[in-house]
């Protein structure tokens, strides 16, 4: 089963080392994993899509997000779960095409609503966002059509609710310094108790 | 100093964490990593941009490309450096809009060649890819006609090198099994002995 955690990080070094070796000692594989800036200075935004396994009941995203809130330099995590979200992944695909197959690569990219971002004599390289389905459907027709598929970069998955919801986290903190102490936030835990079993 | 490196890994648990840590133990900062499926199944590419301090010399490059390639499941890695390549970064911004304000953030949008890919009553969320003077742009821009950013998610950045430039590993590894062994490289890591300074 696929959960997805929106982390607010601080910028300090070693936080990503905590991350990645929560869910190492969980034994939890992460499918993808994104950081970069968020809208505040000094905090960095991590999307992490892990996969539990079969046997993980209703209460391990819980555990897991309460695991991933006690880690030092995390400040907010969310689990989006089944709430309304938008997923978008950037990929980057490079393909093998001469003047002469160039144009109905052109054609599909128009499909797909991508856009060429580089070309070369014997090679171009396309951009597309957007949900998995649509990234792995436009390489699955460029393998088809035998275009030579050179190298294919992908973002992994950023997801954000949609609507008017923002980390409560961050708006307690309101416009003060990102070295300001980490708000008290045990009530954000409702399963805290659940992080020691694990 | 930056550096971005380009690895391919293989998808096993703990393979995040070998990374993570290596830069944690060689205390250089991670600016942006990302983690995505390759052209290859069973194979992750990452782009890590890293900053090494002030006093690093040229060598230091190297030296953390020789020490990513001796990690476990690390099958290839590159150092773009000044070589041409094409970087992207894919980002969501949510912002908070009535109908009333709605409409210059539609122009800017368009100025910026971004799309609205949420619009609830009283938010809307923008994806924008670019590089990150770009993506800067648009966020700077936003705040100072007053519009309230809300939430920011940003992929971190991806690079490729332009022209029909791909993982000469891969290649070698032709169209075999990704389980099979890693093949001897020992010729491409030419500054290998750096790497025992560290």
């Amino acid at each position: 089963m696929l959960h997805t955690f929106v982390a607010y990080v601080e910028d300090k070094p070693g936080v990503l080392t905590r991350v990645a070796s929560l869910f190492r000692r969980l034994n939890i594989n992460i499918i993808s994993l994104t950081v970069g800036h968020s809208e505040r200075p000094g905090i960095s935004r991590m999307t992490i899509v892990s996969e539990t396994p079969a046997h993980a009941n209703e209460h391990t995203a819980n555990r897991i997000r309460a695991s991933l809130h006690k880690l030092e330099n995390v400040l907010d995590v969310d689990e989006i779960g089944k709430a309304p979200s938008v997923t978008r992944e950037l990929a980057l695909i490079k393909v093998a095409a001469t003047a002469a197959t160039r144009s109905h690569i052109f054609e599909l990219v128009e499909v797909f609503r991508a856009r060429i971002v580089d070309l070369a004599p014997d090679s171009l390289m396309i951009e597309i966002t957007g949900v998995e389905s649509k990234i792995e459907g436009l390489i699955q027709v460029l393998n088809e059509t035998g275009d030579r598929v050179l190298e294919i970069c992908r973002s992994g998955k950023m997801t954000m609710r949609r609507g008017k919801h923002s980390s409560g986290v961050l708006r307690a903190m309101g416009a003060s310094d990102p070295d300001a102490p980490k708000p008290n936030l045990t009530h954000e835990i409702v399963n805290d108790n659940f992080a020691d079993n694990i």
